[in-house]
């Protein structure tokens, strides 16, 4: 089976954004309350439907209701200790997309107690950063994997590249894709491996880049198959963040002038950014 | 008993607005995490002062504080099944002005059991788009009510005009006021029905337009009567839409200029804003 | 022993700032939803890396993690009645610099019960409004405590010059420093205190102004002793409050000013800003 090429990634992710801003895609979110409203907002902003919950059968009824589900583990409370395995289960169940958003895994024993569980539900896109990637492929023992986790709070220590391996290990065994953000965006599916470039410094200095990012994976994912949901919100993101960074100098003008270029892309501008894809040997 | 006319509704939101710029009410608020930030600070631009709590005696407290309560459903956890209605009792027993914002309700049977308690609390103001009021109508087995519900996630799939009869039915049964938010708004006391013009487009592609009107309505309603504190906010919220729209072409730019548009809005020109009113037939 | 100068508080108010630019240290947070996004934006605007947390272990981790920790009070839900003295006890045992924010202090039990408790543990800084330090003085049985709260929801009744007395005694209790916050601000160790100009009208129209400034102290505090980090948290607030008044005339453009300056801002501009100092007598 031949992998994926760049002229037909980019003629589905053109449909992709297409497809979201004609459909309107309801996506649920059980998502952390520092960035939720970006979360939400960025959703709206490419085209899709947002919805937030907390119990675990509002979070069942949004799989059944919805196009696809995001799943973060920011900010956890009692009751996600039902609400999380019941959400991954009836997504996994009803073969629904769903996106996994491993926070800062590593801290607190019901993260990762919850998190080492999640291995059997195989999320359809994994998102996280260099550090999150590297110690959820160790907290499940596949190959890349990091036995100690760099995890500090919720920022990365490690570059992109050096979770490579750790990210195609994850994508293979959940035969899903895998995004890892960083200065340069990496997403695989185990076969390929592309580099999404853009974005902008200031991306750093407001929170919740990487989390809504996550969540507009998951609207993308409402319409598109893992790989291309995932190559198509890192683009729309480094997109908008290179375009923002030409009219905003700082963090505050910089999140109104994100959500506004999220919100003006073109499908055709999307597709066409930078992405550099090599072939993964097995 | 006539109706109240268009020149005596004008002279009443000028009070309204003035008062609340003059008095600074205290408005507690139980809401989602979605929007609390965004209700919290369209509640500070109006002029009001804003408190949000979870737990049932912090609740009861706001009410006593308080110039009003607002009760928002958007994302319930475990201690609300005591909050909610230990709060709604509390501003029911006191006489208390309050604004009940039924959000998603169909989904999920915490939020279910909930809000059919609440027809004996009879809420001073009701806000929630379409589907939310046909269904509530419903749940409470009223006149107008739909049994099935098309609430799906937080938006609306039915036209304001399809709930005007459960609107009105909803106002009767309160003896207060109920406001259908739609691209053209409709408040009713269940004797005349008003509609408000005016908005944005782009009030859909920012999260939390609908919910922070319901807290808007609240601080209005600490000055004055239901209706005139729904037809108020609603005003207000359609003038800064429009003014918005002429200085923000995308959602994180609108957001910005609303705020700075529900700030800087003046009585009479929230008052003038184009309202159609006709009275309902027995 | 001197109290510490005016020159030598410029030196170190330069040092922290460039301290926290260089070294950008993780402070974790436990705090209200209401404003829990701008807190993290104002700590990722002046330098830090934030993280969030509500479960009691993950707490603990985020104290020996991070470089100092905040608590605010705001949005109390069940499980912080475990979270909130693990937290502080982990702090105090460990030496770790820590802020309280006793936000709405007098309202409801726990937070009564938890905020009494919670002298023993002698926080590194205090912040509030008048009405808050008063009322915590209060509760610890302090010289200059009001025994009756005006505490009116979140925000103060009283002046923060009435204050004085009550922000000597805590500062003296826990031996570290607290800031008043109002028109003018006021920071003491116990020993000075000093008086703080600047900040601008429209940030009691934003909300989390407060809540934000006592995140960013512990930004501060994780590079530098209580007094400094007070006083250089009050000192970029009040710089960035009039630098964005000037450019922004409404809440909701001042808010992305506002934070745009907080990134601008520059150390010796900081250390600048105008502050009146008085020794307090024995």
């Amino acid at each position: 089976m031949t992998a994926i090429g760049r002229a037909e990634i980019r003629d589905r992710m053109v449909q992709a954004v297409e497809a979201v801003k004609r459909t309107n895609p309801m996506v649920g979110s059980i998502t952390n309350t520092v960035t939720i409203n970006l979360v939400a907002n960025t959703q709206l902003a490419v085209g899709g439907s947002a919805a937030m919950v907390y119990l675990p059968d509002e979070a069942e009824f949004l799989v059944r209701a919805g196009g696809a589900v995001y799943v973060n583990f920011g900010t956890l409370i009692p009751i996600y200790e039902e609400t999380l395995p019941r959400v991954a289960r009836a997504a996994s169940e009803a073969g629904k997309p769903w996106v996994l958003d491993p926070v800062a895994v590593g801290i607190g024993s019901m993260r990762t107690n919850l998190l080492r569980q999640f291995k059997e539900y195989r999320p359809s896109v994994i998102r996280g950063n260099a550090s999150e990637i590297l110690a959820l492929a160790g907290l499940w023992e596949l190959d890349g994997g990091s036995d100690r986790s760099n995890v500090r709070g919720v920022d990365s220590t490690d570059q992109v590249i050096a979770a490579k391996g750790a990210a195609v290990a994850l994508a293979r065994w959940t035969g899903g894709a895998v995004a890892v953000s960083g200065e340069m965006d990496m997403v695989t599916d185990g076969r390929i491996v592309a580099f999404s470039h853009g974005g902008s410094h200031l991306m750093k200095r407001i929170t919740g880049s990487g989390c809504s990012l996550g969540g507009v994976v998951a609207v993308y994912a409402a319409v598109a198959p893992p790989l291309i949901a995932a190559l198509t919100a890192t683009a729309v993101y480094n997109l908008a963040g290179r375009r923002a960074e030409a009219s905003a100098s700082a963090p505050g003008s910089f999140q109104a002038a994100f959500l506004d270029e999220l919100y003006k892309a073109s499908a055709e501008d999307i597709a066409d950014n930078p992405l550099d894809i090599e072939e993964v040997g097995a």
